[in-house]
């Protein structure tokens, strides 16, 4: 690596700001004058349609479908539910008038006026547990019409009063999944099947490892009986909460009356569940394999797999080169990565080859290819690697290229994984006492992921969280955690190790 | 056709209330408890997430991105552009606080208290032209980022008083298109190609044929110099505005200042434009095609082109009946129909082939497969086609229909195309005289499309739609409607008919 970075602060410097610096280098989204509402950019956004879209393919080879359920929420739903009503009483958009008057001033303007007061208020919707309960109640008499397997792509609010593009906006983007069932066991596997999908989906599409676990009773889903957490480490060694799975129980059935006749003749409760990722796994990417010259992009989600950058040092060859180089691209095009055809776009732009490359390693496209009338000449082409250093370049022979970008897309694809993978356990410690603990998580101190032995109490929690803090991110699921010990803390019996870590 | 209906009214009987009840039995969408919101079910975003997939590949061939843009806007931007204030201003969802209180009640119940008051108010989007605008702004510095070509798949909210499923909702799902160019030739060819792909998409996807054109000073978009607009028939002879797209001139750019230095190096305004489509395209499908026994779905954007449906009348063969189904599917799926994998559902539920026929009928699927035991013997399969109604049934040679079942959806979209135009054609009429016109739309009259010289003003025109609720639809784009005349009500000269109808 070249002393001189893209990004500066560089990582090691000041991670929050690098963060600030790579979002905008890639022209990944922007704040507006909205505030804490950001402008996903194309860029940013070609990033989401791939993870929609291949999320999209996973909930529907697990028999859900998608539909649309009303973005605003009337207060009264939001009450039926006391502690969901807690959970989400402090941060919502509220709607309180349906029209607006264009009042003439005196100087010519015009000024918007709000009328029309609404007798109930609204609001934009934090989650869609209630409204889209009030439609289960409707949809469903008999265990006949059970289970209801429901996704939502859509747009939520939460009020946020410390913005951070993509980690945590006003508004983001998100699917919130929705089901109902008639037993809890069928519930229940519902929550772990999900949370399995978002375990795979981040380790085979985003190349981010994560330990999949549960939350304490503290850090459920308001409502929630049990909520399943996939947590990711990024590279400043905190943790982020990439997705969770929520067992509701009867909670929510229960508030929407959400009733069934069941196979005994009996009315009962539906069991349901919610499950939700959003843009925020934007932010966990970047955060993961951002390197100090912008950000590096799992090829699966790459909103191009490869950009081919002709070089044109003379006008009289200059027609031969494009015209190589979107014959090249028409080829790879033809070739598909992970069932989706080869992304490749082939940037014309009469800017200088310099700005233009340096722009395609900050944006983190997998693969740069040049080629200019020498290699043309030669049957070759410059080959980059956006996982191997801005200055890396391999020249080979065109037809290998076609013949192995697949297997290279992969490579890259496997290589960010293991070195994700690699950071996170060499960032990953079990710790037995107070003191270890303390020193792990000291201000200088690298910190990462502390495994303890724990049976402290929601209130010792807490207090830890206020004073060092240091939550615990989950519970985990593998039984590789599991050892008989004593809580660092109690000194308490305890049957396995949790994942403490500090957390965005 | 049976004299016995799955939807009452007919539509002969009571048109808007068939509309509503074909809504209904087709599963598609129901309104919430959120006045003015519906809730589309998964069979009617199924439909939409096909005509949002099929219409993004148009986009994007015709070189736009999608982005993403804050769903609340500062009045203040409302403000900036007069006549847009005007336009928009009586119908929109205000935001006025940004938290919410559970107050615990003296019976236990929670209440949630709106606090937290704005300083500055925001709408709900009603369209983005102003906060895109401000983006753009910042985006466009030279000649060199011209043009900006973006869309944006939202959620739109306009408070309507008298909602009507799909067609006019006060919640509803669209995309909106926004460029900015360097010239106003430029902006307008860019409106043009839009309003030529809605056109088209309506024609080859939707099997519905419409009237292009310009709408009149009066109709236009609030701050539009020139909107476009494709107008489809529906089968109560009235009018759909099913896409619109608007050249905006300078309007925007001066309101948002988006601003650039152009060749000459002068500072200059850019020329932008906006165009979309939205579920109201739903709404359109199902009063052009739908017939009195429920929707009748183009195969192109149905969500699934066929449903296979199982006979067994004995425990014995049942599941070699299954099996069987199961196996004519796979070979179906791996067919395509215009680049699409054939959608194939095999339905499995276990209750009486009867209703679950009427069902699949209702619901508009295009064709409709039935395989017992005996057709397995004979090797066929008895083939059921929705456009040719519920009792036509034609038993066929497995490997046959195999063979040509892409041919007949092609033929089933075909047809459909030709019966809305034919139905469109009988009910469109060149009229000369305002008796006529009176005749034409008179109470109890068949109404439809009435061409008209007119060379009117905008007063007249607001009379004509005050008395008679019939309005220009359009002054069409093609020359079949060039010839002079003379205006059916000033006796004006004129050189083109223009289209008047009464409308949604």
């Amino acid at each position: 690596m070249s002393a001189q970075t893209a990004i500066t602060p560089t990582r090691d410097k000041d991670f929050p700001e690098w963060y600030q610096q790579v979002v905008r280098a890639a022209d990944l989204a922007e704040n507006s004058e909205v505030r804490g509402c950001m402008v996903i950019k194309p860029w940013g956004y070609g990033l989401w349609e791939n993870i929609q879209r291949q999320l999209d393919v996973k909930f529907k080879a697990t028999g859900h479908v998608n539909a649309y359920f009303p973005l605003l929420i009337p207060l009264s739903y939001l009450e039926k539910e006391a502690e969901h009503a807690e959970g989400f009483a402090t941060e919502c958009a509220v709607v309180t008038h349906h029209r607006l008057e264009a009042v003439k001033q005196p100087d010519g303007s015009t000024k918007m006026v709000p009328t029309g007061k609404l007798e109930e208020p609204f609001v934009i919707r934090p989650t869609s547990e209630t409204i889209i309960g009030a439609a289960f109640a409707r949809w469903v008499q008999s265990y006949r019409d059970l289970p209801l397997l429901i996704n939502q792509w859509a747009n939520v609010m939460r009020w946020e009063m410390r913005p951070r593009l993509f980690l945590r906006t006003a508004e983001f983007l998100w699917q919130e999944g929705h089901t109902a069932h008639e037993t809890a066991e069928e519930a229940i596997a519902e929550t772990q099947q999900m949370h399995r999908v978002y375990e795979e989906f981040l380790r085979d599409h985003l190349a981010i490892p994560v330990i999949p676990g549960a939350k304490t009773a503290n850090e459920r889903f308001p409502g929630a009986l049990d909520t399943l957490t996939v947590e990711a480490m990024v590279q400043d060694r905190k943790a982020i909460q990439a997705g969770t799975s929520h067992y509701l129980g009867q909670n929510f059935a229960k508030a929407a009356n959400i009733q069934f006749l069941g196979r005994d003749n009996t009315r009962q409760l539906a069991h349901t569940t919610s499950w939700g990722v959003s843009t925020r796994l934007i932010g966990t990417l970047i955060m993961a394999h951002g390197d100090d010259d912008g950000v590096v992009l799992p090829p699966r989600v790459a909103p191009q797999h490869i950009v081919i950058l002709p070089v044109t040092p003379k006008e009289e060859t200059r027609q031969e080169v494009l015209d190589a180089c979107e014959a090249l691209a028409s080829t790879l095009r033809a070739q598909s990565f992970h069932g989706e055809a080869l992304r490749v776009l082939v940037d014309k732009r009469d800017i200088a080859g310099g700005s233009k490359n340096w722009e395609w390693i900050k944006k983190g496209v997998p693969l740069r290819v040049e080629m200019g009338p020498r290699d043309i000449a030669n049957g070759s082409v410059a080959v980059c690697r956006r996982d191997q250093g801005p200055k890396a370049k391999e020249f080979v022979p065109k037809e290998d290229f076609i013949g192995s970008v697949v297997e290279r897309l992969q490579d890259i694809q496997d290589g960010l994984l293991a070195r994700a993978t690699a950071m996170r356990d060499a960032n990953m410690k079990a710790l037995d006492t107070l003191e270890e603990f303390q020193a792990f998580f000291a201000e200088g101190a690298p910190g990462g992921f502390a495994l303890m032995h724990w049976a402290g109490s929601g209130d010792d929690e807490e207090r830890l969280a206020k004073e060092m803090k240091v939550t615990i991110r989950c519970i985990p699921i593998s039984e590789a955690f599991a050892e008989e010990g004593k809580c660092f803390l109690t000194g308490k019996p305890s049957a396995k190790r949790v994942v403490f870590a500090r957390s965005y």
